[in-house]
């Protein structure tokens, strides 16, 4: 363990990932290197014991690495929901069921060391541009698909959160007027597109109108248990409804990931959440129907290269990253 | 005419707004007044004689209003198309035929005073701000509906360009993949749903299906003539499908409103172009579909108020104004 020590250049960081479900963290050094691995279930029964699982994370991975506590400069936390960051408030969020925790006291009481919190798309998003993507890159757009769909934005370096810190939050604009119901209570809603429980559900009514495939012996027993990793497995082994599903849904978030490049130019888009993880079945799709949005029409083939479109090459590390990006200095 | 001058406070500057058949040119003082209103027709026979045209239009104005030149401090420009700013180049317009054209650099040897250009929906997002509803505000998006459809953002007070001076070129972003064709080429674009163009072709094809209309009255004897102020005049006499017509056109234009406040956050939309010109018969419509979505929804309930929406109060005079706002200081 202390052969990891002797590799972390000061001052060291650590990054904070707060899910639903599990908290992760790592230390992070100068050179963007992580030490430590901690997995550790959050307490959602009330804000006091959520802060209590957090803080508990975070000394758990320092006690893992077994550095000194003296060489620790500060934990930064993305966080799912609405943030206000200035003054370290998670102010609603449904995973973590809470509204208004001081997260930023309550864990700087525990722990002793300043803490930043910032919403975790948006901590993401720096993330990629301190260690991923966006290196020596001015503007990057990060969107995030996976249970929900949301992007963040960096303009000229910085993280641009807009009048409310609700810029990117485009999960909910519509593609599809007559498109399935969200349950936001809108129709054809990004999310309710191209997230992966849509890319299930889209998947499962294929099924159930009596195609041939073979995702129910990948998914088991239950349509409903289906997942949108099986329809890429699927898709990957050729099956018809699996790939008729992503190319549909490949569609769909093109024409949202053109809109965010005609909105904000930027000169890199990068893709994270649970759904690019697939990898190619889930990438080549979405360059080929950039490919033909690009070959019809002369104007967005002049201003749009859809080669500009990755997914993360931080892979899951990209939540720890982020949150370390918050207060990561050089 | 010097009766003008007197309220003029120096220093002044010219404004002028280069269309493909007219150039519109006032001098614009430090309170944002105008001064003159010259129009003068462009000419695009070529690029020397279009700047030839543009420095007798800026002269005429000077002297229309009898100010000294030495009180000018300098000339702004908004021209169509693709512009570099930075080194005062025409770099591609359609509508005026040119290419690479040393636009400031042929204005200043014409007319002996610093000049500054920029697209012209990128000047007017700057004019909005110096001097209409942005007024005290930080992010701004401006969105022009004419014959064509794009946006300009204003963050911070200051123009967003992005990283390659596209940033808000939404016109060609798909609203509808089932949509009518582009003059792009691509289908369902924004500008081909709720352009000026877009809206006749619409109520055309509605009043080529044989349904009774007054629009053939009001239109003369051509369908191929109708224009979108006529199905605005219609709407507003009650016809069923000028009425039609205006609430799809609305929906669409709804939907990319929408994801440009959720995109960037703004705290005020201003409508410029010739469609909004049409007044309540365009606007309550519009806000009517943006009150729909948020009626559907409760993300965007919480997150998008379509109150700030608003039409430009600059009418016509916003071109000038955003021309005058390139340079203006103080």
């Amino acid at each position: 363990m202390t052969q990891q020590i002797i590799h972390a250049v000061p001052p060291v960081v650590v990054g904070v990932d707060v899910g639903g479900t599990k908290i992760a963290a790592s230390l992070v050094d100068a050179k963007g290197r992580l030490f430590g691995h901690i997995r550790y279930p959050t307490d959602i029964s009330g804000p006091e014991a959520t802060l209590d699982s957090i803080a508990y994370t975070v000394n758990k991975v320092i006690h893992e690495v077994g550095i000194s506590r003296g060489d620790v400069q500060a934990v930064g936390l993305g966080i799912p929901g609405l943030v206000d960051p200035y003054n370290g408030i998670g102010i609603a969020s449904v995973n973590l069921n809470w509204n208004n925790v001081p997260v930023k006291e309550g864990l700087e009481t525990r722990l002793g060391f300043p803490c930043s919190i910032e919403n975790d798309v948006k901590a993401a998003a720096l993330g990629e541009t301190r260690y991923g993507a966006g290196i020596g890159k001015q503007n990057l757009v990060f969107m995030t698909i996976g249970t929900g769909v949301a992007a963040a934005v960096i303009l000229e370096k910085k993280l641009y959160r807009g009048s409310n810190g609700m810029a990117g939050e485009i999960g909910h604009t519509v593609i599809e007027q007559s498109g399935p119901l969200c349950k936001c209570g809108g129709h054809g809603c990004l999310e309710a597109l191209v997230s992966g429980p849509a890319i299930a559900a889209r998947a499962a009514k294929k099924i159930q109108s009596g195609r041939p495939t073979i995702l129910n012996n990948i998914s088991g027993k239950r349509v409903k248990e289906l997942t949108a990793r099986a329809v890429f497995s699927a898709a990957a082994r050729g099956d018809a409804v699996a790939l008729e599903t992503i190319k549909e849904v490949s569609q769909y978030l093109a024409i949202a990931i053109q809109f965010m490049a005609l909105a904000y130019d930027p000169q890199v888009i990068v893709l994270g959440g649970g759904v690019p993880q697939a990898g190619k079945p889930f990438l080549d799709p979405v360059l080929l129907s950039l490919d033909r949005l690009a070959k019809e029409s002369w104007v967005i083939r002049k201003i749009f290269t859809p080669r500009f479109v990755q997914v993360t090459k931080l892979r899951t590390d990209i939540g720890v990253l982020g949150a370390a990006a918050l207060v990561a200095t050089n």
